[in-house]
């Protein structure tokens, strides 16, 4: 079989067989087709595009690639969770531990972040002694013990995907709508769940910058669920501005654990609620009303935070960050304040410019294999349509250095934009979307 | 500077700056592009296109890449030819000497036979001790002095060229009418020469299978000289059947030496008169009644014989190949005759097929690096529109082995296609176009 066939069909707007892509994904996956015949395959696609049966055909072939994960020693439902990548989105932070609280299981493989998003193993790994590399047994008994954990995703599962992935970040055809639901899904795929449920971040700090665009990937995903045969909800939600305040790892660990208290409202809450009350709805046959009160109860009970209390414990941490976070988590030498300028209402964000200033204060990385600095970030407490005074605290700097600390003020600064006018706050979530027959 | 915001822009069908392609193509000769990125941006031009300026662009930086050959000693005017490949496609081992005898200059730089398609060089090196690794100084000389040489292009020559057409060969980006264009012109525009011809060959033998598709081609071609600045004339010509009757090299040198000796009509003869006639009319200000005239007293006055002999002495082969080329030629061990198997008129030939045939008696070869026999190959004398009895010769296969032969004689009946009804002979050049303000 003479691959370049392949890409010329592709190329030439021909839609291929499963076999085809089959052949050629696992051929790539083994070595033996050359990086530049799969760049050329992936820039036809892009162009071309791949349709339902070809995405799911890729999907597949990248599931096939590697090991599975059948999490059956799990008895109680099991939801399992991803988002986009965004700015201050600590929702799984929350979403698992209070998922576990009620009756459900998250197991959940993660990754670090890269650019202006961060990664929840980043996150977590700020709790001192919480470790990230767990066996896939440790991992399974942990989930049916504590009803949560969260892992790096190992090597072994869809090594497809990393494989393209990189290929594509190297070729420039990292934003197409199918290549990206194929690599979102194929890791959801490989993990057994009972309920797939996606985050499709929209806007300046998402990687899709409206709301319909992250829709029609939205709808992509859902539709390989659909046809993989896997239940399945997607929310196109908001990120023209960070989701909650804290950016950076141990700032957003302190904050989620505000949230699993049920010390703090917000949008990170409301949105980790949703999640909740979808997940409950689909798994435990509840209605809106009740799945509500009970995800609610779960925070002020106490039983959210203690669910958190056991998975990182489970996973080597320190216990107490649930109960004195501050006193747990590093802090950074250097906290300096932001100030408004001037009066007015936050009428805009650039989100990503916000993940980026803390990425350049250490909290994220330009590439896989740098390191981050834990304690740094920064803390921003206006949302869009927030009136601030003139000199008002709108947020916070968290430095290892007082000349980073006044350039991402700055920074921060720059990023925001201002009305004279009231403004309207975004909503939460655009719209939810479920897979065909889910 | 990001190549990959280049491969983007044109992902998106965007038209690059003339730096950008520059710049990209520049650093992809110097290895600092990896192929995987080159790849993608191929396919990426392959699917969007390039518009005039860019494919200018691109052939300039082609050039620029390496070095360029002056032929500043010449002092005739200068012609270059190039065909875009065919079977029996001789022109260039008879146009050569002929331009020579008629006061031109031609200074050739040819590659070899690939697949189906002979390569000049190939051809003259089954002339025993012809050489065609020239210096620049010995070709400069020579095509001063005899008025033609045909020598193998050095690597210093458009080496993007070769890297780029060996990275589109491994990914499905060949048949790119812009990438073609820009690959055939770089090579002849780092040549100096007063007038380019170029034979754009159209049918089941080419690559272009069209005369629309290769009159597209001729086009870009032509755009691209007027661009550059230097004259040039295209002529789209048939090669829905072999030119020539021979195929495979000492077969084909022997063919050109009975034209060269005016001893020879037929569709190669005409053709190669049509070039020189063509060169005349521009280069020597000439009508096309006296340029036709010289042209045919220079065959049948021997002196294009003489012009050929001339070059095959410079370059160290046995000048006798001009007087008795059967007794200086290597031969094929086998000789079969091929019999029509009924009787009818020739309808069509699959060109290519009989290309291929010729390149598994051992006339071509499949990869670079593999040699050739000079002596094999095969002669088709029928062409279309010939009417043969059942039972006639209508060619002969030039075998190393007797089921080689037998192999090849029934190939070769198979690539025919017979009528009963006349059929009228296709048209020998279907149009010539010159380059704007040549």
């Amino acid at each position: 079989m003479d691959f370049r066939d392949v890409v010329a069909a592709k190329r030439d707007g021909a839609a291929l067989s499963q076999e085809d892509i089959r052949s050629f994904v696992l051929a790539f996956s083994r070595g033996e087709v050359p990086d530049h015949l799969a760049a050329s395959f992936l820039m036809a696609a892009f162009i071309r595009g791949l349709d339902s049966k070809e995405t799911l055909a890729l999907t597949s072939a990248m599931v096939e690639s590697g090991a599975t994960l059948s999490l059956k020693g799990v008895s109680r439902p099991k939801v399992d969770k991803h988002s986009t990548g965004g700015v201050a989105d600590g929702v799984t932070l929350v979403f698992a531990p209070l998922a576990a609280a009620l009756g459900l299981a998250v197991g959940k493989l993660s990754g670090r972040g890269l650019g202006h998003t961060g990664g929840t193993l980043d996150k977590l790994e700020s709790i001192p002694g919480f470790r990230t590399d767990l066996a896939a047994d440790d991992f399974e008994r942990q989930v049916e013990r504590i009803g949560c954990a969260v892992a790096a995703q190992s090597s072994e599962l869809v090594p497809a995907d990393g494989a393209l992935y990189a290929l594509r970040d190297a070729t420039a055809t990292v934003p197409s709508i199918p290549l990206i639901a194929a690599s979102v899904m194929s890791k959801k795929l490989a993990v057994e769940s009972d309920l797939i449920l996606l985050d499709v971040k929209a806007g300046s700090g998402a990687f899709m910058k409206t709301p319909e665009d992250a829709d029609a990937l939205a709808e992509a995903c859902m539709d390989l669920s659909g046809q993989w045969g896997r239940e399945a909800r997607a929310a196109v939600t908001d990120m023209s501005q960070p989701l909650g305040e804290a950016v950076g790892n141990a700032l957003e660990v302190a904050e989620a654990v505000e949230v699993l208290r049920g010390e703090r409202g917000g949008r990170l809450t409301d949105l980790a609620l949703e999640f909740s009350v979808v997940a409950q709805r689909a798994l435990l046959d509840l209605d809106e009303a009740e799945a509500r009160l009970r995800a609610e109860r779960a925070l002020s009970s106490g039983n959210a935070a203690e669910a958190f209390r056991g998975m990182v414990e489970a996973q080597g941490g320190d216990p107490s960050v649930v109960d004195d976070p501050g006193a747990v988590l590093p802090g950074a030498p250097v906290v300096v304040p932001v100030l408004a300028e001037e009066p007015g209402y936050l009428a805009g964000v650039d989100a990503e410019g916000v993940g980026r200033i803390a990425a350049v204060l250490g909290a994220g990385r330009a590439r896989k294999e740098d390191p981050v600095d834990p304690a740094v970030g920064l803390i921003l407490t206006v949302k869009v349509g927030d009136r601030t005074e003139r000199r008002g605290e709108i947020g916070r700097i968290h430095a290892a250095e007082e000349d980073a600390a006044g350039a991402a003020a700055e920074r921060l600064l720059a990023s925001l934009r201002w009305s004279e006018k009231p403004v309207s706050p975004p909503p939460l979530v655009y719209r939810w979307r479920e897979s065909p027959n889910g």
